[in-house]
C-alpha cells in the first residue's frame, strides 16, 4: 500500500516580515536532559544488539533536572548543593531464553550515559556536581508484543507527525552557526571563561536581527567586573565581525542582557551551566531535531530525545523528515522545502498515512515523489543511524573536547575479561 | 514606548489540504503533570497574595511522572506499583519582614495541589495510588531582584514567544469538542466505563476527517471482551451521531486501533489512566494553552502551566495571544487570526519586541492595532486571572464532577483556629 | 541432633545498685519505622500465604523516616514539609508457575502498611503529612534457595543472638505503663492534648526513681502557656497517683524537661509526633521486641521488626527466647530467667548452637530443659504467631483506637470482585 | 555539682561458660552507612571550626542503603543496578551574620563524606556504582536554642548511656583481630580476592571457641570454583595458625558457610561488599564503638556515628566510658572494668547523672574516682578528638591503603583561588 503523498506551493520563510528564532547550546538544562537520554538511547539500543541481536522495546524520553546551588563570586565559587537528575521510562530489563533470564544492566548504562555525557559535553561540571537516580521499569506487555515478528517492518508506535524543512534561513542559519562557535573546542581554547550554557535568540524584524546571547561565563577565569565586561564586548564583536556579512540585514548583537552590574549580578558560573544554580531541565522543552527552535515554521511538539530508532515515530519520523527535505532541495530545483509526515499507529513504519510536501519554487514532482518513496523504503532500517551515529538528534554533540580519558569508566558495563 | 504591531495576510488553515490536530484529555500522564503544577502555581500565587501582599518569586513548571504497574483484567485488577510524581523548581519559602523570617508551607501547597487535583479529575485514582515528592528549592538572588519594584510594571523573565489564534477550525473543534464531550460529568454517569485518559487524534487529508480515540476503559465496569467491543462501537456511534453533521468533512471514527482483541489486548485499566501501568508524563509535553496541539499552526513549545503569572511570558504571552486573537476575531471582520508576540527579556511586559497578526479576510488595521494596545494596557494585571478561574491554561479543568468534599483536606496549609 | 543448654544462675538485676529503662512510645519515629516495617512484613507474608501456600523470601527490616518541618504555637500550627518514610528491603516480587508469570502487589503492601499503621496509630497524622516512597527488590539467588524445600524444617538465615527475659523489675514495669497509659485510648480521650511521641526514661540510682517523660502534646488542644503547664504538671502528678505505690522506691516524676517556657520553647505538635518537625527515625533503633530498651540488661542489637518470620533468627529467637523466659519463670521456682540462644547459619532454625539460661534463685534443671526442648520443637510453626497477632514485635500496637473504618482502603492489593 | 560516682564489684566476663562476639568489617553495608555518617560528622564539624568558629548544631546520625544488582561468576560480572545512600539528618544549613547570610556546602560535604570514605575504604566500588542522595534540613529552633552560650559547658541532647570496657576478652581480641588482619592493606597486596565486607563472628562454650567468617571475594581474582575452595581452605588455616595460640581455647575456624558449592553459589563480588546485591544497611546497627558487637557485655543502643560531638551524649559518653575503662584498667589493679554513664538531658556535659563503675578484682576506690572526675573535665573538650582523629568511632578506619590520590576531589568545598 502506497502513502498519498501531497505536493504543494507554500510561501518562503524569509519573505515573512518576522523570524523568530532560538538555540539551547549544550549546557542548557534542556539540553543536558535531551543528551543523556539520547544518550542512553544508544548504549541500550547498541546493548540490545549486542546481547539479543535485535533491540528491544524502551522508550526513555523523560528526565527531569533539578538545579543546584552554589555560591559564586568574580574568581571564586563552590557547590552548595548538587545538581540532581532523574531519569524515567521504561526498557526491557529482563529476557528469558532458553529458560534462563538474562538481564540488562540497565544501572550502569544510566551512569555511563550520564556521565559520559556530562564528561564529553563539560570542562568543569564533575560527577561529584551531579546526583542521577532512575525509576525504569519494565514495559507493558502489550507494547512488547508489537515487537514480536522482528523479521518484518516494525510498526508505528503511535499516531504521530514529523516536521522537517531545508534550508536554513539566513536568520537560522547564524542562530544555529553562533552557539556552534562558542561551543567548539578552539573557541573553548582560547576563551576559556565562556561556559557551555550559552542560549541564542534571534529575533528578525523586517531587515534588522536582533541577536541575544545567554552566555555562562566561568567564575575561575573572571576576576573582575571589569573583566567580565571585557569578555562580553570581545564577544559581541566576535560575533558581530564573524557574522555581519553573513546575513542581508543589520544585525544587532547583545550578550547577557539580564546582568544588573550595578548590584554585581552576572552571569557566573562554577560548572559553565545555569543548572548548578536555579536553572531547572526537561527532555523534549528545548532544541528540535535540527537543532532550532523555530515558532515561524512549522513545528513537532515532540522529543525524539530517548525514544526507541525502531519504531517510535516521534523521533523516526522527525528525522527522516529532515532527510527528505535536504535530498528534495538537494536533488531539484525547489528553493525551500517543508516535510510533514503522519504515521498511523498500528501500521508499518515506512506507510504513513500523508507525507505533505511544501515547496517554494518550481520543482518536478515525479522526482519528488520519487525521493519520498525511497527514503520510505529505507526506513525499516533507520534504526542504524541511531547507533553508529547520532548527530542526528539536537546536533549538540562532540563539540567539546574530550579532556579526559573514558574509556576505563565504560568498562563497568562491560565483562570484565578472566585470567 | 510603543511596540511595533505588524499587519499582514496570511492563508486561511482550512485551504491546507491537509490538517493534524491532538488533544491529549484529562487523564493523559502529560496532562496529569501539566495540571498538577498549574494548581501548585495558583495555590502558590494566592497563598503570597493572601500572607504577603504580593506574588512573590516562582516557577513550579517542570515535573515527571513515572508510570506505575498493574495487573488487570476483564472486571479485575490490582496496582502492583503506584504512579511516583516529582515536581521540580524554584520559590521563595523564607521571607524576612521585620526582623524575622516567615515561612512558606511549600510541602502542604504540593500535597493539596496533587492530591486536590487527582481528587476532583479522576473517579478512581486515589491519594494510595500515588507517590508524590517534590524538589523546589529557593530561587536565584538575580530572578527574585527583578521583583522588587513592585508597585511598577513587572519585567518579562525571557525572551519568549506567544502564539494564539482563532476561530478553532472544524477539525480543531471536533477534536476538542470529543474529548470534552467523554469527559463530562453527564457522559461519565451514563458510561462509567469510560476513563479519563482519553487522547483524540484529528487527520484531514483534504475532505476526509479521520479521527482516532485512544480511550482508557475502567476494568471494574467491563467484564468481558464482548463488552469491550460492545463500548467501543457504542463510543465511535456516538461520535459519528454528534459530530458527522458538524463537520463538513466525510467523518471516520476509529477507537483503541492498538488493541490485538485476539492476543486479549484490549486498554483496560483500573484507575482510569494508562499513567498507572507503562506511560510517563511530564510538564509541557501536551496540550498547548488553547487546548490542543496543531502542528499546522503556528505552536510554542513553551510550557505555560506552572509558571509565575507575574512576569514569566512564556506564560502570559501565550494567554494573551489567544485573548486578542479572540478579540480581534469577534471585534473585526477578519474570518482567521494568529497572533505571535515576542518579549524581550528584563523589558517591561507590556512593551513586547513586536506583535506579529496574521490576518484571514480583510479587517480595519486601526481597529486591531487599539485591539492590541487595550491588551497590552491591561498586561500587567492577568496575574488575577490566573488566580480567580485557570481556564486559561490547559482549558482540561472542571470536567469531572467533584465525588468527594475536599474541604477538610484543604486545610492542612491553613492555621488552624484556636480556642 | 539436640542442642546444648546451659542453666546456671545469675545475680538479680534489681540488686544493681543501678537500673535504666527506656521505652520510645508509638509515635516515637523509630517506633513509627519499627511498625511500619513489622506491618509490612504481615502483610507480605499473609499475601504469599493467600497466593502461593508458603511465605516467601524477604526481608524489609530497614526504614528510615526524614523528619518534616511545621510552624507551631500554642493553639495553632501548620505543616511546611511533609514527612518522608523510605522502606528499603528485598522481596519475591514475581513467581513464575506454570510457566507463566504471577506478580506480587508490592507497592500496594508498601502503601497499605503505611498509610494503615498511621491511620491505627494517630489521631491527627495524616496521609497529606507522610511522603512514602520504597526500594524493594528482588533478593539474591543464594537466600531464595533458603527456602526451597518447604516441607522440612527452614534453616536460620544468620548466626545471630536471641535474648529475652522474665519478669520485667519494678522499674522495668513502670516505664513499660507509664506509656501504655499515655497512650490508651481512654487516656487520649480524656486529655486530648497528649499526643502519641512519648518517650519515657527511668533511672533507678539505689533506691531512688527518676523518671523522665518526653511527652509531645497537640497544640490544637494546648491555647496557652498556662494550658501547658498545667497539662505537665496534671501528668505529673496521674503518674505519682498510680504509680508511687506500685514501685518500692521514691518516686520522682519529670515532664518535657527540655522546654525553655520563658523562650515559649514547649514540646507542641500539630500531630502528634515529633517527627513532624526535626526528628528522623529508623527501623531497631527503638525498644526490643519486650517493648523496652534495657542497658542493664542483656540485649540483643538485632532489628526484628520487618524480618522474615520463617527463618530471620534474629527476629524469631529474640521472640522465643522471651518465651522460654516467660515459661521458665511460670512453670518453675526461678525467681529470674534470662535467656540467650544463639542461632548457625545454615542450619535448621530448632538446632541453635547454644541455648544459656541464666536463673536467679533454684529451679529444676531438668524441667527447664524440657521447656526449652517443647519451645524448640514449636519453633517451625512460629510464622503463624506472626501472621496472627503481632503482639510480640515492639509490644507497641492496638493502644490507639481506630477512629477511622479502614476497610475499604485495604481493598487496592485485592482483586476487588466482578459482576 | 558533683555527679555520683559508683563503684562495685562484677563478675567476669571470662567467667561466664559462653561468650558471643561479633565484628563487621568496613565493608559491610552497615559500616559503610556508619562510615559515611561519621565522617560527614567530620567535614561538618571541621567546616563549622573553620568558617565559623564553633560547631553549630547539626545531627547526620541516620542513613539508608539500599543494596544495589549484579550479574557475578568467576572471574566475571556486571553491575545491574546501583547502590543507593541515603543520608538523613539535620544540619544549620544557613548563618546570619552582621546581616548577611552565609550558607554551608552541605551538598559537597556529603559527597566528599561518601565518595572520599569509599575511595578510601575500598579497591573496586567506584562513584558510578552508588547513587548517592540526601534529605538534610535545617534543626529545630529549639535544640539549635542549646547551642548559644558557647563559652560555657555544652548540655547534654538527651538522658542517655554511654557504655565502655576493657580489657577485651580473648575471644572478642581475636575477632576484632582477624578481621583487622584480613583488611589490612598488607594483606590485601597478598591476597587481593579477599573483598573488604568480612564478618567475623566468635561463639564460645566454654573451652571451645568457633569462628565463623563471612567473607566477600574479588571474582575477578578468583577464576573456578577451586580457585574459590582453596582461597577458603587457605584463609583458614592462616587465621589458625596465627590465633591457636593466642587463645586458651580450642578453636575452630569455618569460612563462609552459606556457600552451597554443588550449586555454584559462592561469595562472589565485583566491588568487594554484599551491599552491591541483596545486602541493605542502616547507621547504628553494627559495631559498637568499640569496634565490638558483644551480647555478653553491658551494650549501648546508641549510635554514635553521626552525632554531634558538642553535646550529643550518645556519641560522647560511649567513648568517654570505653576512656575511663582504659585508664581504669591501665593505672589501677583492676582485672576488668565496665563503665555505664547515664547523661541528664539540658543540664552540662560533664554532670552525668550516675556513673557506674564495675570491677573485676581490687582497685583502689580513690583512685577510680579520681580518673572518672578528671575525665570529665576534660569532657567539653572532646570535640577536639573527634576533629582531630576519627579512631574512636567503629574503629573501622584507614585500614584500606588510598589506591587513589583524592585531593583534587575534596577542592570542591572549597573556594579555589583567584588569579
Amino acid at each position: 500500500m502506497s502513502s498519498p503523498i501531497i505536493v504543494r506551493g507554500v510561501p518562503s520563510v524569509t519573505e515573512n516580515p518576522v523570524e523568530i528564532v532560538e538555540r539551547k547550546g549544550i549546557g542548557h538544562p534542556d539540553s543536558i536532559c535531551d543528551g543523556v537520554v539520547e544518550e542512553l538511547s544508544r548504549l541500550l539500543s547498541r546493548h540490545y544488539m549486542d546481547e539479543f541481536g535485535a533491540i528491544l522495546h524502551y522508550n526513555v524520553d523523560k528526565a527531569v533536572l533539578a538545579g543546584g546551588r552554589v555560591e559564586v563570586t568574580f574568581g571564586n565559587g563552590r557547590l552548595l548543593e548538587p545538581i540532581y537528575i532523574l531519569i524515567v521510562g521504561r526498557a526491557t530489563t529482563e529476557v528469558i531464553q532458553n529458560g534462563s533470564v538474562r538481564r540488562v544492566p540497565i544501572g550502569s548504562l544510566v551512569m555511563d550515559a550520564v556521565y559520559g555525557r556530562i564528561e564529553r559535553n563539560f570542562r568543569f561540571l564533575r560527577r561529584e556536581h551531579v546526583v542521577v537516580d532512575y525509576k525504569i521499569r519494565p514495559g507493558s506487555a502489550d507494547l512488547v508484543g508489537m515487537y514480536e515478528s522482528r523479521s518484518e517492518v516494525p510498526l508505528s508506535n503511535d499516531t504521530s507527525i514529523g516536521v522537517g524543512f531545508r534550508p536554513f534561513s539566513p536568520t537560522e542559519k547564524v542562530v544555529y552557526e553562533i552557539e556552534k562557535m562558542l561551543n567548539s573546542r578552539e573557541f573553548k581554547e582560547r576563551y576559556p571563561a565562556v561556559g557551555e550554557d550559552i542560549k541564542v535568540m534571534g529575533v528578525r524584524n523586517r531587515d534588522k536581527l536582533k541577536i541575544t546571547v545567554a552566555m555562562a561565563t566561568i567564575a575561575m577565569y573572571v576576576h573582575t567586573i571589569d573583566e567580565y565586561v571585557e569578555l562580553k564586548e570581545k564577544i559581541r564583536d566576535i560575533i558581530l565581525d564573524k557574522f555581519s556579512s553573513e546575513v542581508p540585514y543589520e544585525l544587532e548583537v547583545h550578550v547577557n542582557t539580564a546582568d544588573v552590574l550595578e548590584k554585581g549580578l552576572a552571569y557566573l558560573t562554577i560548572t559553565g551551566t545555569s543548572a548548578e544554580h536555579g536553572d531547572d531541565g526537561q527532555v523534549g522543552r528545548g532544541n528540535r531535531v535540527n537543532g532550532l527552535i523555530t515558532p515561524y515554521r512549522p513545528m513537532s511538539l515532540e522529543a525524539a530525545a530517548g525514544k526507541n530508532p525502531v519504531s517510535h515515530v516521534g523521533k523516526i519520523y522527525n528525522v527522516v523528515a529532515n532527510d527528505i527535505a535536504r535530498r528534495i532541495y538537494e536533488e531539484t530545483d525547489a528553493k525551500e522545502v517543508n516535510v510533514r509526515m503522519v504515521s498511523q499507529i498500528g501500521k508499518p513504519i515506512n506507510q504513513p498515512q500523508i507525507v505533505d510536501i511544501g515547496i517554494v519554487g518550481n520543482a518536478d514532482e515525479g522526482k519528488i515523489k520519487s525521493i519520498v518513496n525511497e527514503e520510505l523504503e529505507k526506513l525499516p532500517d533507520i534504526r542504524k543511524k541511531f547507533l553508529e551515529e547520532y548527530i542526528h538528534v539536537f546536533r549538540v554533540f562532540h563539540s567539546i573536547s574530550r579532556y579526559s580519558s573514558f574509556s576505563s569508566f565504560f568498562s563497568t558495563t562491560k565483562f570484565f575479561s578472566g585470567k
